[in-house]
C-alpha cells in the first residue's frame, strides 16, 4: 500500500506554518506498514488543488488531505472536492448537533457560517471530529481513497485516531516495522557514538539513528522485515545490548518523557515532591504536571524569582545571599532543605541559575546552573554549564533537574 | 531569484522529525523577496542526496539544504557534496579552535569523532556557526549556490541569520512583500470573520488569512507589489481598519507574545505582579519568565497544586476550600489576595481550575476555570470553560489568566 500526503493552505507552502501534519501521518502510515510515496504542498488556489488530488490519485492507493476545512472564506477543499468527484451538498443532521453543543458546552451563540460545516458532500463517509466542527470526509473512487481532513493537528489527530488508523490497517497488508527509541540525556552525541563504536557491525544498516536535540539524544532502532517475532526478537536483544552499554543515561523508551519516568519512580515509592525554582521559572513545575494524576505526588512550587521571595518563602538566609550570590551551591541547598521542610514533602528539588541574555559575569557566565536535591537520603547539589539563548537554557536547566532527582531515586 | 529546498534525513522522511527547517528557510526566504519552488526530502542514502542537489541546482539559483552533518556515521551529506563538486577535505582551524572552545566551556574532552566536523571542503566558504560544532558550508557553482547546514534548527537559523541571510538579500532583486500579523484571543474565528464581512471586498484577493489555534485567532495580511511605500500604505490602512472593527480582542502584532505584552504594560506602570497557579501547573510563570529582564516586573509565584499548599502558602481558608471547593470563585479571589498580600506585590494573578482528565462532576467538569486578578483597582473574578486534552486546557487557560491581567492593566 502506497499513500500521498497533500497539505493545502498558503500557511505551508510560504512556511507561516509547519508542516506537522504531514510528519504525524507519514509516521502514523508507517505504523501500520503504509509508505508515504509523495508529499505535495499547494496555495489556496482551486486549480491548485484539483491538480494535486489529481496527480495523488494516480500513483497511489491513499490520499491523505489536510486544511482548508475551516468556516471562513478562504477554506475551499470541500468546495473543490465536491467538483473533482462530481458529488452534491447536503445538510448532516449529526454533524450541525455536534456543532451546536460545542458552541453550547462554550456558552456561546453559533456564528451562521459554521452551519455550512455540516453540509457534507453525498458520496462521502463522515468521520467524526471530537475536537473540532469541521468532519473529515472520506470519498472512495475505483479503490482509491481521499479523505479530506481539517489542518488543525488536533483535530486531524482526533480524526485519524478515532476512526481512520483502523480503515487503513485493515486495509494495508505490508511489511512488519517495529521502532524502540532509547532516550539519553546528560551525555554528547559524539560520546553516546564512541561508547556503541563495538555494535556498529552488529547494527543492521540504517537501522540505529541518533536524534539529538538539546534535552538529550535519543537513539531510534528500526527493524523490519516479513516475521514479526523475528523483527521482536532482534530488536529486543540489540535494545538490551546498548542499555547494558550506557546504563542509567538512558531515562527512557519510545514517546516517555522524563516527568513521566520520575512521576513513576515517586508513585512507586510513594514519595511526595515540592519544587523551589528561580532561573527555569516554573518550567519544571509545568512539566512535572503534565502528567496527568501527579497531584498524587506533588504538592507544589515555589517559584521564587526575586531574592526576597528566596528568603519569605523558602527560608533562604540573607547572609547566604549576601556570601555566596543567589546563583551558588550554598543558596540551591538552601533552598531545597527549604521548600522541603516548609511545604512539608519528603523530597524538595531546587535550581538556581543565570538564563541570561543579562546577568553574567566572567565568574558566573550566563547558563551557569546549580540544582539540588533534598531528601531521606541527605541533600546533594550539582554544577552545570548550558550555552545557548534564554528558552534554551532553561529547559536544558530543567531537564537536568528533573534527571539529577532521577538519579536519586535510583540510588 | 528563486530556491529549493532540501531537508536530508530518514527521520523527516518518515516524519520522525517535523520539517521545520523547510518551513523557517521559506519564510525567510520569503522576507528578502526570494520563492521557493521546490522542496525536497530524502533519506540518508548517497545516491538521493545527489540526484537532489542535481534536481534543485537544474532548476533555482539557490539551494538551501539542511541535516546530515553530525558526527556519527550516518551523517554523509559532506561527503557526497564533496565528491559531487569534485572538491578536497582540509583541516579548518578556525573551526577545531570553535569546536574545542565548546567543550571547554562544558569542562568536557572533545571526544575524536567531533574533529571531523572541521574537515571542510577546499572550494566553500565556511559560515560560523555559533550554536553548535558543524560550521555551514557554502559552495559556488556556474553563478549558482548551494549551501550546506546542520539540521538542528538553533544552529540552521545561528547560521542563516548569522551571516547567509546578508549574502542572499544582496542577490535578490525580487518584488517587496510586507506582512503584518494582528494577533487575537478570546473570540472565536468565525466571530472574527463575521465581524469583518465588510471589509472582505476591500482585502485585496488573499490579502487576509485566518490562523486559528487554541491561544488565539492570527490574522495575517498581506500585500506585494513593486512600490515599498505603495504597500507600506496600503498595510498601514487596512491594519488600523480592522483594529478599529476588534479593538482590545487584538493584543499584539506579528511575533509579539502574551506575555511580551503583559511585561511592557507591567513596566510601563511600573507595578509588579506575583501568580498564584493551581491547574496550569506553573505554566503561567514559566511563560512570563521567558521574556528577559521579567525579573523587573515578576516577583514569582505559588504553585498550590495540592490544598494544603493553598492553605499554607496563600492562606485561603478552609473554610471556603470545604464551601466551596478548590475550583470555585471564592478560592480564585482568595489566591489572587493572597498572593498579592502575602509576597508582597502590586498585582495578584491567580488560577484554579480542572485540567482533566480525571476530577470532573457534572456541575464541575474537565476545562472548568476560574479566574482572578487583585490590585489596585480591586479584585475581578472570571469563570472559563475549556474543551480538549489536558495539556491544551492547561494552555488555553494560561493564556486566558493572562490575558485577563492584560485588560485589567488597559481599565
Amino acid at each position: 500500500m502506497k499513500a500521498a500526503i497533500i497539505t493545502i493552505g498558503n500557511e505551508i507552502l510560504s512556511g507561516m506554518t509547519l508542516d506537522t501534519n504531514a510528519a504525524y501521518l507519514s509516521q502514523e502510515l508507517g505504523k501500520i506498514g503504509i509508505e508515504v510515496v509523495l508529499k505535495i504542498s499547494v496555495g489556496d488556489r482551486p486549480a491548485d488543488i484539483g491538480q494535486a488530488f489529481k496527480q495523488a490519485l494516480a500513483g497511489t492507493d491513499i490520499v491523505l488531505c489536510t486544511g482548508g476545512l475551516g468556516p471562513t472564506s478562504d477554506d475551499i477543499t470541500k468546495r473543490v472536492a465536491v467538483k473533482f468527484f462530481k458529488a452534491k451538498l447536503k445538510l448532516d443532521k449529526g454533524t450541525l448537533e455536534h456543532i451546536h453543543s460545542r458552541f453550547a458546552k462554550r456558552g456561546i451563540e453559533m456564528p451562521a457560517c459554521n452551519r455550512g460545516q455540516a453540509m457534507v458532500p453525498n458520496k462521502t463517509e463522515v468521520l467524526f471530529n471530537p475536537e473540532g466542527t469541521a468532519p473529515g470526509l472520506l470519498f472512495k473512487k475505483a479503490k482509491k481513497i481521499l479523505v479530506l481532513m481539517p489542518g488543525v493537528p488536533r483535530e486531524m489527530k482526533a480524526i485519524f485516531a478515532g476512526s481512520l488508523k483502523e480503515r487503513l490497517t485493515a486495509l494495508s497488508k505490508g511489511m512488519d516495522i517495529r521502532v524502540v527509541t532509547l532516550r539519553t540525556t546528560g551525555i554528547a552525541e559524539s560520546a553516546v557514538s564512541e561508547k556503541l563504536s563495538g555494535f556498529e557491525k552488529e547494527l543492521a544498516k540504517g537501522a540505529l539513528a541518533y536524534l539529538p536535540t538539546h534535552l538529550g539524544v535519543d537513539l531510534r532502532l528500526t527493524i523490519s522485515g516479513k516475521n514479526l517475532s523475528v523483527i521482536d526478537n532482534k530488536l529486543n536483544d540489540l535494545s538490551e545490548k546498548i542499555t547494558g552499554v550506557l546504563g542509567h543515561v538512558i531515562y527512557g523508551k519510545d514517546d516517555q518523557t522524563m516527568e513521566e519516568v520520575v512521576g513513576r519512580l515517586l508513585k512507586e515509592k510513594k514519595l511526595t515532591l515540592t519544587t523551589a525554582e528561580s532561573c527555569s521559572g516554573g518550567l519544571i513545575a509545568d512539566r512535572i504536571t503534565n502528567i496527568s494524576g501527579s497531584s498524587d505526588y506533588y504538592l507544589g512550587s515555589a517559584i521564587a524569582y526575586s531574592n526576597i521571595l528566596k528568603e519569605k518563602m523558602l527560608g533562604v538566609k540573607s547572609q547566604t545571599l549576601r556570601l555566596h550570590g543567589a546563583v551558588s551551591k550554598e543558596t540551591a541547598i538552601e533552598m531545597a532543605n527549604g521548600v522541603r521542610g516548609r511545604l512539608g514533602s519528603d523530597l524538595g528539588l531546587a535550581i538556581t541559575g543565570i538564563a541570561g541574555p543579562g546577568g553574567g559575569t566572567d565568574k558566573k557566565p550566563v547558563g551557569l546552573i546549580f540544582m539540588a536535591v533534598a531528601g531521606p537520603k541527605g541533600t546533594v547539589v550539582e554544577e552545570r554549564r548550558f550555552l545557548g539563548q534564554r528558552r534554551h537554557i532553561k529547559e536544558s536547566a530543567a531537564q537536568a533537574a528533573l534527571n539529577m532527582l532521577r538519579l536519586y531515586l535510583l540510588k
